[in-house]
């Protein structure tokens, strides 16, 4: 199954053949406090260098949110993801809780772009899976529902079944949803990778569909995260999923290592090309 | 199942439900110039060291292996075997491609032993099986045949279930066999980690058993080995193998990474404890 983006002059396929496509997670308030005064007091200046920096460090989709406290994301979503495509060719990851900033933000954008997120609530699907239809968008589809996060893989399937039903009856196919089997904080379950990795099983298992993952949380409150982060990144993407969302600063190396183990690399060219350009970075 | 192996008062368990067992690998002459000439000098010092320093790093198995060009293994094998368990009281895999020198180690040993290793071949299976059955040891046995080492996962299977039948004929059970699924070089074949993978998922489907493997050549020629380690320790480990072979002083917080993304380590302690640990050491 291949889910296709598009950006600026650039396509994006993500499918289990393809080399594991890295979403950069940087452009996004949510625990950078200098990124969140400077959306608040309406200095977009950091998001062009921090989608030039992840492109260069091996993203081929950029999440974009502005989502901060005192931020109009209707006035601000759409103007961020003209700034991004006026720096990068990149397809976008355009991310909202707001459906009303999702949809000013997907009239300016120009390609085929990824919307961040809907989930099995049946609100959010009503305001969401329209937009997707509408703008001929693919979607991140949240395994949980109207009863929050459920506990087992089984229960994440079901959601995810359900989305996949309500998406078709709209006429949003298969192949345009990436499902996130959601990646929970590990110091908090120690189950909690486990479960993941069941469902993103369960999920390739049974529908075949491709999938993201917001990796970054799971190894919070640990020590040495960078260990952990790529080892539940070999894990997730061992599991199916395939287009994950986190640092392409400090994990490009880690994905292309995982491909390597997965047979997509000949030659381990691209972790070879990877190495060498880090290297020369930080000399 | 539960594969048993035995040291002086120390008894390990390897099974799914367990922490991922350590071989140590330290303890063998292949790549150790140093220790090599040792050894053919007669010069056995460095062995206690190397026990000594492996348990302390994590290891709970110890492979020792004196297979040096000019060495006579079955003088030598025994008395290294004896400098083991003089140091640690963890078991050991005694390691050898000579069978008199194998059946001169087990002599001495106390304990239950692992024996390395069997493998398809006729006169291999007819020369080592009868001393795993003999002194009641498990034994490590690699997929790989009269014809070399097969390369598809369908054929080291079959290569397997051979071994296990051959086994049961002289009585040794399946609970009594690690499988080595085989870890080539993948800068040779950048398919090699896929295939190893492929294997193992059918060693566990097919026939239930633990699993080692020797992972450290599978990074040999290409950079950044550490990471590479890890990544494969992450893939193989959750295709199933359980009692990896492996410098545990480099690799011993990877494997707790692992155990912890498992959902094997409750709160995440033996991780954080090993974390502390390295952190002293290296203090």
């Amino acid at each position: 199954m291949q889910t296709l983006l598009k950006g600026i002059n650039q396509e994006v396929i993500i499918s289990p053949e393809h080399p594991t496509a890295i979403i950069g997670e940087r452009i996004n308030p949510t625990g950078r406090k200098v990124f969140s005064a400077e959306l608040e007091a309406g200095d977009l200046s950091r998001i062009a260098r921090d989608a030039q920096a992840q492109v260069d460090a091996g993203a081929v989709i950029l999440d974009v949110n502005v989502g901060a406290a005192r931020v109009d994301e209707v006035q601000m979503l759409p103007e961020a993801v003209r700034i991004v495509q006026d720096t990068v060719d990149v397809p976008i990851s355009i991310d909202s809780s707001n459906p009303e900033a999702l949809k000013a933000a997907l009239k300016v954008y120009k390609g085929r772009a990824l919307i961040n997120s809907v989930n099995g609530e049946k609100e959010r699907l009503t305001q969401v899976l329209p937009l997707v239809a509408e703008y001929g968008a693919a979607v991140i589809a949240l395994c949980m529902g109207d009863d929050g996060i459920p506990e087992t893989a089984e229960q994440r399937l079901a959601i995810a079944q359900n989305i996949l039903e309500a998406a078709q009856a709209v006429g949003v196919p298969p192949e345009d949803i990436l499902f996130d089997p959601l990646a929970m904080t590990i110091s908090v379950n120690h189950r909690a990778a486990q479960v993941t990795i069941d469902t993103a099983h369960a999920i390739r298992g049974e529908l075949g569909t491709n999938m993201t993952i917001g990796a970054s949380n799971t190894s919070h409150g640990m020590p040495d995260r960078q260990l952990l982060n790529t080892v539940f990144l070999a894990g997730f993407i061992q599991a199916g999923v395939n287009a994950p969302i986190c640092n392409p600063l400090t994990n490009t190396l880690a994905v292309r290592a995982i491909d390597l183990m997965q047979g997509l690399d000949e030659w381990g060219m691209r972790y070879i090309q990877t190495y060498r350009k880090l290297q020369a970075s930080q000399s």
